[in-house]
């Protein structure tokens, strides 16, 4: 079969034919038709210092995609032939403390596919049905192939409360788009989106931000809407360590400050006026709950609350994978996906 | 009468006769037997660039106090002369919306006694009867006069969740002992307690502690209590950079960070892995709840579920305020009272 | 002034002179504009058992107002004259426990205007100037004549976790019929609201329910939507005991059923069965949260999230007493309003 | 093996032999040391119409026990032969919504050990390996063998609030024996605990209550003990409806009730003014969390803080399972437990 590759350590992809994978009792084999590409895809591609360390060539990259069971393994008995399903890329132990007690989002042994283990930029992939996710029936493949970046953002929104809330989202990359529209479904009462890039703020406007504006902008409508108090929410989305410290400084005291951008590096922090004299509460927001996030995702899909779609802005077939790669790169671009069968 | 005051700009106290204050309708006329002598006081007394921004001399010090109220406003209905009470020291707007959604220990218009206005090291003091609370019974003048330090200690560590868990308290200052006493008695299945000093490591155990240690003790007693996972919650009392960076590493995936100790300056910070990828909680804690906290601490005392009285380990009339601010700072002190009057 | 009364023990109600209020220093006189009537209105008017226990005429009825302030105490400092406001009909000691730790809602001392003291059915009304809460610019009197009921809807839709649940709502008063907004802005990824009157389901409807269904209909409508395992949420608004029971049947195991509607009398309940077995939570809804439910109300409206005003079906001048509470008595009325005056 | 059978239809025990079972790639095999008695098995044993409606004979009985793992199936990695364990005996089917999202404790689709099959009566039983729970080291197989039912009263008494609280525990079985020293371990500030039976009333002293007293003097002492205004958490252990009732009265208001005694049949309820003018919550307990209940159990056994075995009164050989359904039903027995094997 076709598969994205990180053949050796060092910058780049290769496309090339490999074995189809085989599967134990409790796996389920799927054909993949979506796949989202991601930005941790370009960390991988580029092979920067996190990837030089986390990473053990040679392995299939992709963690984002949907598409159709065509085996299951002999003990697996809620999965079957023909399922179209998508799936949780984070493979933990199942038996930690973490994951025993509902924060196996957070299990210390995970196994990222595509990072840890084989991936699915490819014609097939071998999951643990234990991780298959029954894709709705209203719902597209392409839909389904980007469930795990739109549940990060249903994540990292989801677990402050947005209901009646002001809520600001530093970063309109693809999460931070679905954040939007997340939070305008969810009853946001006003949302202020920032980011550097004009195509981003026009997709922000159109997922739903009441104001999508430049950073520097941001103060100013934050005070207006908020009688100058700060913004009971802020979903920091760029790990850019003048929006994180903006983020602190606009949220309201005794707020909340939702973290999911990764800054690069360290940098400078005022713990004592950015956040403790002021009470707020921070969280950082790793994958998805699982598979808590999975069910409301699905829910606010299949009601119609929700429509990612307009976000999707690039799509590929699987040969083309410099030019998405070369996509996310110009920081233009919403979610970039890889049509990789029909 | 008598009163401690910050004269003008610069360092130290004077011990000076200034009139008795008056009160206004809703306020009532106390008169202080004990009070606590807090870091805070210390940075006044220094006149330290945080001092120089917030406080304008002359006014008088100190914020923590228990005594009997000898005057009351026209307008108080549940406050009677006679009444053995301890107050609120933090004088919030009541209006704005912190105050009216149960925030108003985050109110952004506070007014700290001692600090922004006339406090409480004197023979009296003037206060809102909101700000009020009667001393039970069964407490003394001096337990009294110490409810603000040891409601910081109930609000650091009730705020997460205590029953069952395992603790890390970073600093054995006053409020670091407190909460030692106080997870103790809220069915914490490990406190661990570090600090640098001694002589706070035996009042740690004597608080019940069930390990006090060093510093650089700290991450193999948590590996082995947690398996190596790390602790549920981190109650971080120091305010100094290198317990700060313990204190993420230390605590497990998915748990929480509760920072009350201030430090001085800003630090470097790596969100990245120290916060974000393990998915924590951060809660910066300023005051006490409004008036939840209060109400449990009295439970907690009234019931002998917690003792804060082998913390004191100063006492001091009130002209021996220069001895009482070297106590706190020669870092060896426990809690340091002014018997005031009798 | 002119003044709907409940002069003495017995059905009915009567129009009459009676003096201006006066004020005491921390209260405001409000002239009010529109008032809201409500199912309690009608049970004081027709003198049933609950009238008997609880009211002492004689005295003004009616507690859901808005109006403009005409006079402000002396201690008053945060209302002023020519204010646009509404107000919290609750009057509470606020130094209770419960009011002391965010729950002056269910305080024990509570007084109620129009039912413990005078009332706002009248041309003026005397308030505390802490119960008084300033409509929002962009609000009509309209509105803010019926905040009131419209914040007993927000407390108990919010109060559970609305964005991409299920919802049942069993009673389409004018409380269910905000209620059915509300879960709409907020998210619900379903609602299905059950009436037994047609004219109620209509405005279900264009509030925004999904399925807005006679009660026989219900199980259907719940078993298709949620695969047979019930609903998330039950916000029981009708207090008739087999919408009670069909609450308990209908939410699904670890569920929530929220109460509001207040049956009149006991009923048969098996607790085994109906809510123990099914590991299902219930919460007694009475008032609203002071001032949460009021912030988030006032959110929701002036962002447009939520308009009540289809659910206003009647409006009529005060003198017209006698056809406002024989609309309510009807059954199929919305919500009824005076127009006390421009 | 021997193994207490309940053979057909209708009341009483037999003791025979029956093959070992055989286990599937991912259960273990057991071998039983400890097994705890419970009332549904004397519910089982008398086939009351409970047992009538859910239970089809012939299986074996008893689903509380700690044991030592024999064999192990060729798919279970974390568990191994000689390893000493207990284990949850709700089979949950581990897809539903319920499973998926943290609550499989109310799964629809559980398959209880002992009930609805065969159960640990007996000298092995096979389990899936999902769901064995280690026993600690430092713990007997004898407190292993009740973890069941301490994990109910842990359960019931950790989903309130207990730091601090005022608890009134209504029935001391031997849930509510544990559940009295739970909350004493966890900074309960004052539980009064209620039974008709003097021996319990003992035993509840012995476990930390600060009031044991009779039903009809609970009024007294919980007024004594909150001004009059109710305890902030009812844990109702009893089923019994006068102590429902008495419940409800004797909780605060906006305070909490955990139910999980179940009533042997329908009763009266007055739900106005016994549940919602007072604004109660009401938490219906089934099982345990799986396995957070599971996690904090552990650590308060393991810790100290809680020790079950003053619970335990009647120790009996499996063949005297007569006698030990007789205790059970005397009314005067804590826990009593079968010695299986050595």
């Amino acid at each position: 079969m076709r598969a994205l590759v990180k053949p050796e350590p060092g910058p780049g992809f290769v496309l090339k034919d490999v074995p189809e994978p085989s599967i134990r009792g409790d796996e389920v084999l799927i054909r993949v038709r979506r796949a989202g590409v991601c930005g941790t895809d370009v960390h991988i591609y580029e092979w920067d210092d996190w990837a030089k360390g986390r990473c053990k060539p040679p392995f299939i990259v992709g963690h984002e995609f949907a598409g159709e069971v065509v085996r299951v393994g002999s003990l697996v008995t809620d999965v079957r032939e023909g399922d179209r399903v998508t799936a949780e890329g984070h493979i933990v132990d199942g038996r930690c403390l973490l994951c025993r007690t509902g924060n196996a989002h957070a299990c210390p042994y995970t196994k990222v596919i595509g990072v840890d283990r084989d991936g699915c930029f490819a014609d097939y992939i071998a999951m643990p049905a234990t991780n298959v996710w029954h894709l709705d029936d209203t719902l597209s493949y392409e839909v389904g192939g980007i469930h795990d970046p739109v549940g990060n953002a249903f994540h990292t929104a989801l677990t402050a409360d947005i209901p009646g809330s002001t809520v600001l989202i530093t970063g309109c990359g693809p999460i931070g788009l679905f954040a939007v529209g997340i939070c305008r479904a969810a009853g946001a009462a006003r949302i202020i989106a920032t980011d550097v890039n004009d195509k981003r703020l026009a997709l922000a406007s159109r997922m739903g931000a009441h104001d999508a504006i430049k950073p520097q902008d941001a103060e100013r409508a934050v005070s207006q809407w908020t009688d100058g108090l700060g913004v009971d929410v802020v979903l920091e989305m760029s790990g850019v360590p003048s929006a994180i410290h903006q983020a602190f400084r606009l949220v309201r005291p005794a707020g909340r400050v939702q973290m999911l951008g990764v800054p690069a590096k360290t940098m400078e922090f005022d713990f004592a006026t950015e956040l403790i004299f002021r009470g707020v509460t921070v969280y950082g927001v790793t994958g998805r709950r699982m598979y808590d996030t999975w069910l409301t995702m699905t829910r606010f899909l299949r009601s119609g609350l929700f429509d990612p779609t307009p976000v999707i802005t690039h799509r590929f077939p699987l040969e083309c994978y410099d030019e998405a790669i070369a996509a996310i790169k110009s920081g233009e671009a919403g979610k970039v996906i890889f049509e990789i069968s029909d």
